[in-house]
Parts: structure tokens; sequence; C-alpha cells
């Protein structure tokens, strides 16, 4: 499936209104391709159920990267579904301004992540429904009848999210093994029932994103670095896990931990020839809890550029 | 100029996205309706200018109301264009679920605002550039060399929202005499750089509602009542005047007033059906500022439901 998009002022921005489109547009797609209305899905039961996401995956780079669209801008979205099973689904978009990588949507090619003109993202969504009415916390696994998803194509295996997001879910990271020594940051976010909500009343999943940028905003300004270089920064990959939802008086502790990227002098010495001498590169990590429980497991890979050098 | 539209998580929820969307629906019909492009528009200098929200006004009813979208609602909407010159250009939307008010847009029906199964949005916009890079005060008037308005029609004279928001400007309420006795509170908002600002790192005019939205709910809060309270309100009508913008390192304070509507007693004796017992007709100003520069005034006409009694 394929479109193009004229970024507006209500999908770009130093906010998460981008990854609040690109949700869309997995909605969109499965609305298209599944025989199911996404918006609008029932159970067996009759009850509303909602294909929540549970892992999202964006990659930049320095050419083209969320933070650096802008009104005005012209994107052609492949997207492609991929089957697994009739609970879940995963979803690629191919984001690319003109002349980017045109052409089918191959595993292969999106995996390889090669295209410096392309953002990819990788959505994999659960159908699910509320437990108990009026509570945001245990959500229930929820097919709706009508949703087909046989004809769908299966991911090659190597490719397969599962792995990736049950290491997550287990060790609290998307990093194979964590760095020794991280810098450490934690914050407390209640959440804002004035703007965190979704038109069901569930914590929206675009806003995990902006509670995962307020922290790393506080902790930039920790470590001495200016709102200025805060919104120049780049993220080259982030990777979000949504293990559970909350209600509108939850306050969310968020746990940071910081490493130099390790490709940092390597980066600087060899190819790459974008790298600037004020870029750090760096990977954060972010656990996200309601009372002891996580809901959220989120890795970045993110450059800091300016020329503020902080306080650390 | 018509258009459905199938509301979307990116539209809805307690928070900013549907006027975000409608601010968009503006520019997308301005694009298609005056020769040039409102979200890449340049002036005779080749600046980037931008087509600002100066005046907003959204009015709902309880049948139909911002807060009442949710996911998969399918909406009819239609607007049209008036001409104000070459500097800015007024829009009205008539928004309806099924089965609404259908037909051409008249500025004698739509100011009537009587169905109570459409919400009607008039946005008064303004084309300005910035007058020093980087800042986001001191922005100038600025029209786009291709921007054309000679063919759009003459808004009546008694509908000119010229009268309304000069008042507001120079009164500071959209009310013609702010009653005796307002409940009175104040709360410093911080612009947060994380969520606030918009793709070319103004404040985003849907801020505006958000940081309204959260002053709001801090008001409610104080006076005992509960986030459930607040999640459940009805915005019946809101006005908004932009009189400013702000910095991203800016600390707005708000100053709210508080009367109950002089409507509440005929409200309850008279024609309204829909009113219920628990319901309390409630008539807010803010005023927002920055610094001691006055940045924008609302007022809101809202109903008060739930349980709660509150403190006060």
């Amino acid at each position: 499936m394929t479109r193009t998009a004229l970024v507006k002022p209500g999908m770009c921005g130093p906010n998460s209104l981008f990854v609040g489109e690109v949700g869309d547009w997995t909605w969109d797609t499965v609305s298209a391709l599944c025989g199911t209305n996404a918006f609008d899905a029932r159970n067996a039961a009759g009850d509303p159920t909602y294909l929540s996401f549970y892992y999202f995956h964006v990659r930049g780079s320095r050419d083209l990267h969320v933070n650096a669209l802008t009104f005005g801008d012209e994107l052609e979205v492949t997207s492609r579904l991929f089957g697994f099973g009739s609970e879940s689904v995963l979803a690629l978009h191919r984001i690319g301004r003109d002349g980017a990588q045109a052409g089918p949507l191959d595993p292969d090619r999106f995996y390889a992540f090669d295209d410096p003109g392309s953002i990819y993202v990788e959505t994999f969504n659960r159908w699910i429904a509320r437990s108990a009415p009026g509570s945001n916390e245990g959500l229930v696994k929820s097919s709706p009848v009508d949703f087909r998803h046989e004809h769908l194509p299966t991911l090659p295996g190597a490719y397969s999210p599962r792995r990736v997001y049950s290491h997550a879910r287990s060790t609290g990271t998307f990093l194979d093994r964590k760095p020794d020594d991280p810098v450490t940051f934690t914050a407390d976010y209640p959440v804002e029932p004035s703007r965190d909500l979704n038109g069901v009343g569930l914590l929206y999943f675009a806003s995990y994103f902006s509670i995962i940028d307020w922290a790393l905003l506080r902790f930039w300004r920790h470590r001495g670095f200016s709102v200025a270089d805060f919104l120049g920064r780049v993220v080259l990959d982030q990777r979000l896990c949504y293990l559970g939802n909350a209600n509108a008086d939850s306050v969310l502790r968020l746990r940071l931990e910081c490493w130099p990227a390790a490709t940092n002098e390597n980066a600087k010495e060899n190819a790459n020839e974008n790298a600037n001498e004020n870029e750090n590169e760096e990977i954060v990590n972010l656990v996200m809890e309601d009372r002891g429980r996580t809901i959220a497991v989120s890795t970045l890979h993110l450059l800091r550029r300016g020329d503020t050098d902080g306080d650390a």
C-alpha cells in the first residue's frame, strides 16, 4: 500500500505528532487489507477492541529523521503488513522524501536500513480490550470477529520482532548487553489528564514518546545542555516496547541510563562523512514504571549536536 | 469545500489533537482555493510566511462537542472561506456526524449555531513571518506573493470577527462585561520544549488549547473536583485570540476568572430538556501572559458534570 503525504502542522515538530500519524497509517493499512475497520472494531462479545501498539521501532539518518520533518515536505509512504496470527499484526512503513528508494517493500531491503533518504518504521500491534470498565490496567487479548490475516505474507524468521521485544521485556533493554558504568538519571512524571489520553481514555501510545522526551530533556538540562541542543538532537534509532497502560492519575517513574555509543571513535575516523566535530553519539535506555510495574522499555541511539559542552 | 473525515486516534481525545486537525483543514482549504501552498508559503523576500491563527472559535452542544469525538466517528465537514484582504482570511467549518445539517454553508445559518448535531469552528488567520531569526517574539505581517483572495465572498458585516477579537484584545475577555465577584485562580506554566512547539519552532496554536486545559484542570483540582469530572466536561463554546507567540524557555502566567453562567437557572427551568441536575454551567475567562505581555485571551462556556460536589 502506498500513499503520498504532505507534512502538515498537525503531524510534525519536536513532539509526538509524527509517530501518532504513523500509528494512524498502521490502522489505515489494516482497515484496507484485513476486512475489519480498525477504528471501530468489536470482539465476539460485542465489546470494543483496539489494535494497540506493542512494539514501535523508528529508524532515521542524519539526512532524514523524525524531528527534521517540517511543513510542506512531501513524503512517499510505502506500507506492508505481515501476518502473525489472529491476535497481532506487523506493519512496515518506508517513508521517504522525493527521490528516496522506490518500488515494492521487500523485507531484506527494509531491514538493511541502508537508504539515508528514508525513515523506517516497524509497528507490531495486538488486539486488546479492557478487562474492567474504566480501568487501564489488566488489558486482555481480544480479536475482532472480522479480522482476516491468513492472506498476509510471512515475515522471514530472522526479522521477527518477537525475539527483539521478548528480550526487552525480560531484560529491560533492547541492547544485547548493557555496557558498564552508565550515567543514570531518574524522573517522576505525573500523567497529564489534559493531554496524555486518547479518544477512549487510554494512555495514548504516542504520549509514551512524549513522556520519554520529557525525561530526556530533563536529563540533558541536568547535564548542563541547552534547550536548543535538545531540539537539535537527531534520533537515529528508537525502539519502544509497550508492556502496560496506566490510569489518568498515575505517576510514572522513568529510570534512564546513558552511555557514549561504542561507535563514536569509529564514526569519526571512518566512512561517516557527515559526522562533524561537535557531534556525540549516545545510547539511552529508559524503563517506565507505574508503582513498580514496568509499562514500557525504550532504547534510543541519538546524536547530540551543538555548541554547548554541558557540565558533565 | 466538503470532505468526509474518519476520526482516528491522532485527531481526538481529551487533548488538542482535534483542534490541530481543524487547523490543518483551514490550511488545506486555503491551499485549495487561494493559489498558494499554505504549507510552504514564501513572501516577496523569499522568506517563509505562516498562516497563523489569530482568532479561533469552537462551538458545540451537549450532543456533539470536541471531547465527545472518538475513534471511528464519521464526520461530514463543510468549509468555506471569506475574504479579508491580502493579509488575512476567515474560514468557517461546519462539522457534523451523519444526518447533521447538510448543504451549502450559509453565514446566516452558520452563525445561528442552531444544529445540535454540528460542531461549528471559525478560524481567522493572518500571514506572519519572523522579524528576527530564532525568535518567536515580534512576528510581523507578511503575505505570500501568490495568495489570491479577491474571488472570495465577503462576510456580512454583522459577523465580522474583527469587532469580536478587538474587544478581547482591548478588554482581556470575550464577554461584553465581566460579572462581579469572580472566583480567581492563577497558575504558571513553563513552556514544554518536548511537546509544545510546532515544526518551525513556534509555540503551536493547538498547544494554547492544551495549556488552557492544563490550567483548567488545576483550577478544578483546587476546587476539589476529580479528574473524572474534568474529563467529563462539555465545552459548549470556546473563543481564543492569539496576541503573541513565546519562546521555548518561557514561563507563561495564566490568570483565570470563573462565574456561574447567568443562564443556569433559566436552563434548568426552561426549554433545555437535556440538562440534568448534576450539571453546572460556568463561564471561564483566561488571560495568558509571557513576562507581563498578554499573548492570548480565551473565554469558555462549559458544563461541569459528575457526582463530585467539590470543596467550594
